[in-house]
């Protein structure tokens, strides 16, 4: 997991609150979950076992015309058997990939654009209860169109829809992806939407 | 999974994007987790394989009090190895629990709460590229407090803390939860803040 500024880092906190690794097995080890089963020790010295995930981690984009229209996705996702509204995303390459440059990387394969102007707009944990994955949140503006580089087996329609309309839809409950939720409402906070 | 409001549901899309299950196999059944490894034909007729993971799914409530103030959690995440802030939150205790009643035990397990006025804020997929989980939020408002009943082996810190100063922490970054990122900028929205 990459390293973040911890702003509410507190030694006497965590050391109260900590569970300690007692035990920890492998179960699989796929190509993007890799699942461990894990002991531990509480605070109360009692052990307690941890089903948990480890991903590498991903970044998310969302890109936003001088006019505030938003490039999005609408792609099939087979866990949940939906064709969902998401902004362009997409795992890391490598442990050690540089997380804006996968940014500018997912953008442009999916979308085929470029931004000349990028705003980190935090990270956060989608499940943090049992996974590691950290998602990292860009805005992108100043946006170039290009040709879309879409692996063969990659199947999404992007579109443009207006951010206002975003709003709506992620307050409405149209919208139902957490990194898309998140990055509208940030990305409309920020622009005084 | 839960049935929820599909706005924008398109039999077209639909067919022309989705994966088709071939073959599905267990990989681990654990307390929380149930991982699968499938195979899916893919609109172009090729096979892809996909892990993901079946989840009960989770809710989670923002209280917040009539002025204006928030009771969040500080709780250890051991995938993350760190104390975070989080609003009260839980798994549902079976497929057929009732979401607002759960949503109501976990905000009397977890604070003490009570609520007279209950807001659905709508729900999320964390991470719907690997997991059907489903988080769905709820605002308490019109709140009476009353006696934790925690579990002996949960442990959580209990704090106020002022809706604005959460907006603050989630747009500075030093809240790093999917679902605390999401309920805070949606009820701050909601309530004009």
């Amino acid at each position: 997991m990459r390293e973040y500024d911890d702003k509410s880092y507190n030694k006497d906190e965590y050391s109260r609150l900590c569970e300690r690794q007692a035990a920890s097995e492998d179960i699989f080890r796929g190509r993007i979950l890799h699942l461990k089963d894990d002991t531990v020790i509480l605070p109360n010295g009692k052990s307690a076992s941890r089903e948990l995930i480890r991903h590498i981690g991903a970044v998310c984009v969302i890109p936003v015309t001088e006019d505030g229209m938003v490039y999005v996705e609408r792609q099939y996702r087979y866990p949940i058997d939906r064709v969902i509204t998401e902004i362009p995303a997409g795992k890391l390459d490598s442990e050690d990939e540089d997380i804006l440059e996968a940014a500018k990387r997912e953008l442009r394969e999916e979308t085929g654009l470029s931004a000349d102007e990028w705003t980190c707009l935090g990270l956060f944990f989608p499940a943090a209860a049992y996974c590691d994955e950290t998602i990292t949140m860009y805005m992108a503006r100043g946006l170039h169109e290009g040709a879309q580089e879409l692996d063969p087996d990659e199947f999404l329609d992007v579109k443009k829809v207006p951010l206002s309309t975003l709003v709506e839809e992620v307050m409405n409950g149209s919208i139902t992806d957490a990194k898309t939720q998140c990055a509208v409402l940030k990305a409309a906070r920020l622009l005084k939407l």
